[in-house]
C-alpha cells in the first residue's frame, strides 16, 4: 500500500491488492497465521489439512452462520479428507455459557477427538470466544482453528487467544488463554452479516486507530465506504487489524501490560452491556464499544488529558458510519450511575480495587490509567445523563 | 539421609530430621515450593501472607476435611491479617464435576477475588484437582494455593499443576494446566486419614521408585512401617516422592514426554476405576493405580520386555502393605475385557488411535510404548480374570 493508496497511512502494512494477505501472530513455538482474503472458506479444508496429517475436527457454529456458511466448509473439510463433526448452536451472547460450554465439550468428546485433532469455531465472537475456551480444557488443550464470520471477529475476538464465557457475576470472568493454530478470515462471508453487526465491527477497527494509528483513523475517515461496501479497502482495514492487535498480543500474551490498551472503550462497553442484560436487540458489543470508546475520549477530555477537539472528531466519525455514540442512543432505560459503577467495578480489568481505564492524550496516543477515582466516573457519567 | 538410614537409597534426597523440609519445582518464572513437615497448617496462614499483600483466599474443601482441619486453617488465615471464605463441598470422586466447578467458580466471583488473589485448596486431590481447575479459569486464571490432606494428594496431584474434572467420557477429560504458587504439606493431617485411603496414596509413593529409582522402592520394601505409622519415614517418603515429581514436571511441564512415565499403572488403573463407575466403596484411584502397577510389570513380563520375578516383588510389596493387586480383589463383577479396553482406548494418553502403555525393563525402569497393540492386551486381560 502506498501513501496515495492509504490516504496518508504512514506505515504500509499489506498492499491493496485482492490476493490473499497473511499477518503472523509471533508467539515463539506458538506462532500462527492469519489468512485474509475473498472466498478463502471454500479452501479452508485444504489450509486445515495442511497442519497435520489424519486430523479430525469438531466444527462449531451458530444456527445463522449455519445456514449460509457451513456447507461449504464441510464440503472442503471432506474434500481435504478431513473427517468432520459438527455441532450448531443458538446464535447469541446467551450462548457463552457453562451450559453451551458443556454440550461443546460433551460433542467433542463424544466424537472422541484427541488432543491433536482440532476444534474449528465457525462464526462470530460468541462461538470463536466458546469454542476456543472448550479447545483449551478437553485434555488440557487441543488443537483449535479460527475461521471468523463476523467482522469483529475477523479484527478482534479470533486474535489473540483470549477465550471465555460470561457468568452471572459478569462478561469473560471466566475463560483460558488458549492461542489458535490457525486463522481463516473469509472476507466475503461478511456480505451476509446486517448492517448492525458489520459496524458493530468496525467500532472495533476504528479503536485500532484511536490506540496508536492516528493515520489509520485518519484513512478510516476517508475510506470506510469501501470497507463497507465490499471494496479492497475492506481486506486492507482487516489486515491493519489484524496486524495492530498481533503486535499487541505478541508484546504482552497473558495480559500483563501493554495488551490492556486492546480495552479502550471496554470498561465503559462492558458496563452498558451489563446494564442492558447482554440484550442483543438493545446493545451489541461493538455498539457498546462504541458509546465507551466516545465515553473514554470524553472523560479524557473531562479531566483535562486530551482535547474536546479529539473527542469531536471520534464521535462524529463513529456517528457517520451509523453507530450509537451517547448513553441516550441505547433504546430502553438504563440503570442508575451506581449500578453502572457496581458493573464497573466487578470488571475483570480492576486490580486490587482501583479503577483501571484505558484514557487517552489524544487520538491514537491511548494509554492505562491505573488510579482513577471511582468519584469522578460517576460524576461523569450522571453528567451524560442529563445533557 | 545416609546409606544406613536409607536402607540403600543411593541417592540421597532430603535428612531423615523432623524439620521442615522444602523441596522446589524449577518452572523459571512459575517456580514454587513444596513445604513438608509436621504440624505446618497451624502456620499456613503465615506462609501464605508472604506470598502478597492484601491477598484476599478463597478456601475450597470436603465435608470430611472441614470438620477436621478447616478451623485451625481459617485461625491461622484471619491471624495473618487475610480475609478468606470458604466453600465445604461433598467428600468423594464424584466432586469432581461441572457441577461442582460452577459451585466454586461461584463462589470465588461472588466473593469478587482478583487475579492476584488465590483459590486454596484444602483436601485431596479431588479438592485439589477442582479447585485448581477454578482457579486456572477464573480471571483466566487466578493464584492457586494446594493445602494437600490425603498422602496421595501430597506425593502426587498437588504437585506439577495438572487440574481437572470427569465426565461421562471418562477421568480427568477437562482441565488445565494451571501451577500452584504453592504447596503445604502437613504430614500431621495425614494420621486422620483411614487406613484404606493411606495405603492408596502409599501406590504412589511405590511408583516413583518403580519408575526410575530402584533403590528407593527397596528402601521403601524395608521402611515402609515407619511410613504408615508416621515415623520421620513419612516426611522423608513424601519429600522423595515430591523431589521426582518435580524434577519430571520439571523436564516435560505440559506432558510431551517423558512426563508419562508418571502414568505407570494409570491407563489400567484408569480403565478398572471407570469399570466400576468411580465407586470408591470398590475402589479409590490409589487401589486402581496398585493394581495397575502389577499388571504393567505382568504385561511387561508377558510381553518378554521384564522378568517374571520383579512382576512378582512388586506384587508382593503392595500385597504387604495391604493394597489389591489382583482384579480378583475388585468386590464385584468387572464388565467384559471389551469394556476394559474400550475405557483404555478413550483414556486421554491415546495417540491417534495406537495404544500408549507405561511397560518397564524391571523394577525402576519403566519406559513409554507407544504402539502397544490392543489384541496383545485384551488377551492377556483374558487371562487373568480365568486363572
Ligand atoms: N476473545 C476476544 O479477544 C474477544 C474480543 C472481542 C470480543 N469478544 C467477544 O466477541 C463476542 C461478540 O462477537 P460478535 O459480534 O461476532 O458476536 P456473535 O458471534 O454473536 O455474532 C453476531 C451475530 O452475527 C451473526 N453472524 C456472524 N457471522 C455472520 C455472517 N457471516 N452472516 C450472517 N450473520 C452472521 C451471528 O449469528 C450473530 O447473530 C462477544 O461475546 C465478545 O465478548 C472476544
Ligand atoms: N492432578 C494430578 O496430577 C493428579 C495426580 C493423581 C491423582 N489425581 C486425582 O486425585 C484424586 C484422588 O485423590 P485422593 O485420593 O486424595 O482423593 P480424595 O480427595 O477424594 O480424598 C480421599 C478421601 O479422604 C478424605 N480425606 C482427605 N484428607 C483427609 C484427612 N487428612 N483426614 C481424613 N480424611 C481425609 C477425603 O474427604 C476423601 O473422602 C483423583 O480424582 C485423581 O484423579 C490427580
Ligand atoms: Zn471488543
Ligand atoms: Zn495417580
Amino acid at each position: 500500500m502506498t501513501e496515495s493508496q492509504s490516504g496518508g497511512l504512514s506505515q504500509p502494512a499489506v498492499t491493496l491488492s485482492t490476493a490473499q494477505k497473511t499477518v503472523q501472530v509471533a508467539l515463539g513455538a506458538r506462532s500462527y497465521d492469519i489468512l485474509i482474503g475473498t472466498g478463502l472458506i471454500d479452501g479452508a479444508g485444504k489450509a486445515i489439512a495442511a497442519l497435520g496429517d489424519g486430523m479430525r475436527v469438531a466444527v462449531i457454529t451458530d444456527e445463522t452462520v449455519a445456514r449460509l456458511h457451513l456447507d461449504p466448509l464441510m464440503a472442503g473439510l471432506a474434500d481435504a479428507g478431513i473427517a468432520a463433526v459438527s455441532l450448531v448452536l443458538p446464535a447469541g451472547e446467551k450462548t457463552k455459557s457453562f451450559e453451551a460450554l458443556m454440550q461443546v465439550v460433551d460433542h467433542v468428546l463424544a466424537a472422541r477427538l484427541e488432543r491433536g485433532d482440532a476444534v474449528v469455531a465457525l462464526g462470530g465472537g460468541v462461538i470463536g470466544d466458546l469454542s476456543g475456551f472448550a479447545a483449551g480444557i478437553v485434555r488440557r488443550g487441543m488443537r483449535f482453528i479460527q475461521v471468523p464470520t463476523s467482522l469483529l471477529a475477523q479484527v478482534d475476538s479470533s486474535v489473540g487467544g483470549k477465550t471465555g464465557i460470561n457468568t452471572s457475576h459478569g462478561k469473560n470472568l471466566v475463560g483460558v488463554f488458549h492461542q489458535p493454530d490457525l486463522v481463516i478470515a473469509d472476507t466475503k462471508v461478511l456480505d451476509t452479516l446486517s448492517d448492525r453487526e458489520f459496524r458493530a465491527g468496525y467500532a472495533e477497527v476504528a479503536k485500532y486507530g484511536l490506540i496508536d494509528r492516528p493515520d489509520f483513523f485518519a484513512w478510516l475517515e476517508a475510506n470506510w465506504r469501501g470497507i463497507f461496501s465490499g471494496g479492497p479497502e475492506r481486506a486492507e482495514a482487516i489486515a491493519v487489524s489484524c496486524r495492530a492487535k498481533a503486535e499487541v498480543v505478541a508484546a504482552d500474551e497473558r495480559e500483563a501490560g501493554r495488551r490492556a490498551l486492546l480495552n479502550l472503550g471496554h470498561t465503559f462497553g462492558h458496563a452498558l452491556e451489563a446494564a442492558t442484560q447482554y440484550d442483543g436487540q438493545r446493545l451489541v458489543h461493538g455498539e457498546g464499544v462504541a458509546i465507551g470508546m466516545v465515553l473514554a475520549h470524553e472523560f479524557s477530555s473531562h479531566m483535562n488529558l486530551a482535547s474536546r477537539d479529539d473527542a469531536a472528531r471520534v464521535q462524529r466519525h463513529l456517528a457517520e458510519v451509523g453507530l450509537p455514540t451517547r448513553l441516550g442512543d441505547i433504546a430502553g432505560a438504563l440503570p442508575p450511575t451506581d449500578v453502572l459503577l457496581d458493573h464497573i467495578a466487578q470488571d475483570k480489568k480492576v486490580r486490587r480495587g482501583a479503577l483501571t481505564f484505558i484514557l487517552t492524550h489524544g487520538i491514537g496516543q491511548a494509554f492505562i490509567a491505573d488510579d482513577v477515582p471511582g468519584a469522578e466516573v460517576h460524576r461523569f457519567l450522571e453528567e451524560r445523563r442529563s445533557p
